[in-house]
């Protein structure tokens, strides 16, 4: 890849666009039960944020026909970089699209949009609005009291495939799942945290879940225990547990529309220069959790579509790798 | 004491009622603030609940021209342990009046309310309206999520006064403030808890505070932290702090009358018959605050006035505990 | 059964003696990971308790050829309540055995030993020695920061019988699982707390768990992650989760001999003498876990056998409930 | 500064190296209370680090004759960067000492040591050994649950000029607390946090203290139950409490010489390239604590001497700051 123009600079990841089918529902999930703030709402869209993040949002709800992801978005160092996310993906081959400011998400300002060599709607930009700063509004905390978005995670077919794409555009990596033939997952950063993004094996492109981080593990119980207090518990998919992976306390979430949310706290500095990538086996049940509770069915099966950048939903392929054949389960495909 | 009628069967401090001046700053800082629950409002009162609480209320606010403590409330075993109190402090001397059921404090039946030798306006009651569990409805938590009442504090001139009143009406004594000569504090509890009633050293009748419960020390914090963010951190007066005497974690607030409300989490269970008084030496520096923090001064010195069964003012007698002549020091008299 | 003598006045759940097959290997599992307090140690035998306990021993390991429960212990309110017991359950047709002091469990007083109606073996006792307060050593307080033992949780076939021999004992009872025409499960107290004993219904007479508990939740985290980080994530069996009965927090461990042991945190107040029953719908997903996560099969199935007064194994009864018939599932059987 | 040589790009504080008086009191304060991993041993000197740190140490104590500062360290981004601190560091005209490999603190390589413009001793290095991952090593934390160094706070008679120092280092500013006349002090990152170093007003040269980070706020006041619990109570010196700066959650102790350490937990992310400077009011009585609590007279008088590079003591000159013309009192110095 030596050839290809210079990659944009990629800060961290900020914010995911989705498509729900009922705002107002939406509304009650992500507001009223979750505590997001919203920073902003016009028709039939909800821009949220976190009560730590200085930015315009991390969320952006658009009602929609199909419940799906719309994209999302990373921020980079520079205008410059938006310019370089045009030509790095122009020269990949990728479907791209500039959005001057103010034709795309609101408080989002000049942004580059391609479809990904994996097939994910992506978003590069540097401007955003500035927001009122709550990192110290205890009495607005709510809910989960989030913090900030701290990661995507994407269902990908090819894991290696994923690795080499991030890998060429800087990102490092702090952990996979790995057995001596195949890597199963792998966990991917800028920021100085466990990842940015990571990658989930199995049919793909579709969106497995955005992480969005709390301070400490007992706001993780108390969203499980506001669901439990209104018989909606359902909503819980998963947890709360303990990665392996990352070490993070956590808890998913399904959205009314099925959108999958993990509400993550306590991982690790990654930013020394010589990070190491830490490489969990396949075989080892800490791995998805810490205290060796099996992962539910669902939460390796179902993810969220994604669209393209005319709005279509995108096809997905099948994995590549055998699971059946490496012996490892369902298990050995995911996180 | 012998000849006197055998004590009423108190199970516990259930309630206090104060008189605020304010009925919209109090709802402010009772219920907006610090979460509790309002179960009824009329005019002029409010009944406010800790989460935990099965009965009507924890904490009556009535609007009135002089902020005090109206009376503090025990519940007693059975209806006839009413009677037991008319009886009881009519022998001991003091004004007792009978309040038929409804023509009392909303919620509570037919009842007693005496001024004891302490000169504390004492309710003691049986029938309490019951109230809807919300044990398990962490959407309702809030603020400080109380649970319920735990405590009183009053401040009394003298303290093996206090001692010998409440052993006299069955209370045991979990822990003591001594030295060789005096006792400057007492925690006495009828409930299986470390107390129902404490007694600080100093000019009185007057209440020093109610304590209210939470579950874990997160929840002090957090109180803490609202205040702060509100830029009402002046209605902070001490800690959050770990409590020597009783272990347990703790704020103390201020209302917008003056009231002191503790916050509290974590004491010990008592429940054993033989369950034996532990002492702290006056000159322990952690028996106040357990990481060695001092003690501001105006937690000593203010307190609430009582009321008589009139509703007026009761005036207050000085300590007969001569802190300078102990050497002691202000942190002697107190809790 | 009004012709009984006076049933003794029990206090509360104060210990089990269990036998283990390593004792070395138990030491590891109660005392280096969970870090109880070792009280005394003789050849073969193992005291241990809490730090909040004032009393010799929450646990007692014994080292024998099979994995057993020897004893659960109930501390009664006076000397003369264990005349009482002999009494009681002679005149119930028990086994029973008086075990002079000296002659039982070290640090154990003056006892009554017997199996009672639902074939436990179970000793009442008042005499026991007083331990030094450990309260506010938090320098010693590890693993799983234990405070005190809990309760009981014993399986049995009929619950309605246990319920109505522990409701004889006095027992009050806090909360139920139930259908229509079954109760499935009952959680009954003496001291103020949920329970000291609570049902599962199943082949009986096995011990279910013991119920340690800890202060805060942070701790059960703790206990099940210390459990990770060693690899041994498989003595973990449920949990941590959030009880709907009981709204405690807890994870279930097995002790290197199968002993289930449950630490448990944050349960309520019942010490009001009309505290009402809180019944559970056995359809209601959330009565064993609040979240709604699915409870193991083994938690259902797997339970302790239990002793006769001459040590050996009481042979087993299969439930008398149907939950075929009912429809319920095994999920219906427990807790 | 224009003409200055490009200055090292640095990665983070990464450690200090104190010189203490007696090594074994040493030892029991920061291994034995606080819970720091010993990595190395050898005469005289012990390395020591949190359970997050993939590094050798994060703190350094050797033994000698007077309490000091030997050095602060931090880590860059490539071994090139040495060199360019050498050369920067010399073209500032600061005393510059290259320490090869093997001849300077155990575990780190190739290092350049300064006095930087400020009067500190400052070492640059980028090689270091790398020590076994413990960051999911439950089992292994104790007392303070220490995970990582999180920043040094630097006693300055300038603030100013410490801030231009570090601006041209490349820091960010996060916070400051000023007022129309002065800056106070201020808080300066190169990692995502809020700092890696912060600047104290007073006499100086000295270290303020050592901030290490731990995960949750439980944590911290677990630190001070255990000195209470020993009656050492003394050496804990301010909080804990909540910072209005960085919001951290915090308590300060003072080891056997007195050098002085903050257990940190939960500040923010400042990894955006336009992240904004928040300015504190000097009057704001929340910047040092977030609940109004006074800040001990000690916290803001008492620091740490720092050694030259022949390891003699700096003296020390007064603050350039007027605070009594300023009317702050002596708070505005401090933090």
């Amino acid at each position: 890849m030596s050839e290809l123009p210079k990659a944009p600079d990629v800060v961290r990841s900020c914010y995911a666009e989705l498509v729900v089918t009922d705002l107002e529902r939406a509304h009650w999930f992500w507001v009223e039960l979750l505590g997001l703030h919203v920073q902003h709402r016009e028709d039939g869209v909800l821009c949220l944020r976190g009560s730590d993040e200085l930015t315009h949002h991390n969320l952006v709800l658009r009602e929609g026909p199909v419940a799906a992801l719309d994209h999302i978005a990373y921020r980079v160092r520079t205008p410059e970089d938006v310019d370089r996310a045009e030509r790095y993906f122009t020269a990949v081959g990728s479907p791209v699209r500039r959005i001057p400011a103010g034709e795309g998400t609101p408080g989002v300002g000049d942004a580059v949009r391609v479809v990904d060599p994996l097939g994910f709607p992506v978003e590069f930009f540097h401007d955003i609005s500035r927001a009122e700063r709550l990192i110290q509004r205890y009495d607005l905390k709510r809910g989960a009291r989030i913090a900030r978005l701290d990661h995507f995670n994407i269902v990908v077919p090819d894991i290696p495939a994923a690795y080499r794409h991030y890998e060429a555009l800087g990102f490092g990596c702090s952990e996979t799942i790995e057995d001596e033939h195949e890597m199963y997952a792998a966990w991917m950063y800028r920021k100085q945290t466990v990842h940015d993004v990571a990658f989930t094996g199995g049919a793909g492109p579709r969106m497995h879940h955005i992480g969005m981080a709390t301070h400490e593990s007992h706001s993780v119980l108390h969203t499980a225990d506001i669901l439990g207090s209104l018989h909606q518990e359902g909503f819980i998919e998963r947890g709360p547990g303990r990665h392996g992976v990352s070490n993070a306390f956590y808890v998913y979430l399904r959205d009314p529309d099925g959108h999958r949310v993990e509400i993550y706290t306590s991982d690790y500095y990654t930013g020394d220069p010589d990070h190491e990538t830490f490489r969990w086996n396949v075989h080892d049940d800490r791995r998805r959790d810490f205290w060796g509770n099996a992962v539910i069915e669902s939460w390796y099966k179902e993810a969220t579509p994604v669209l393209d950048l005319a709005g279509n939903v995108t096809p997905i392929s099948e994995s590549a790798i055998d699971e059946s054949a490496t012996r490892v389960g369902a298990d050995g495909l995911g996180d």
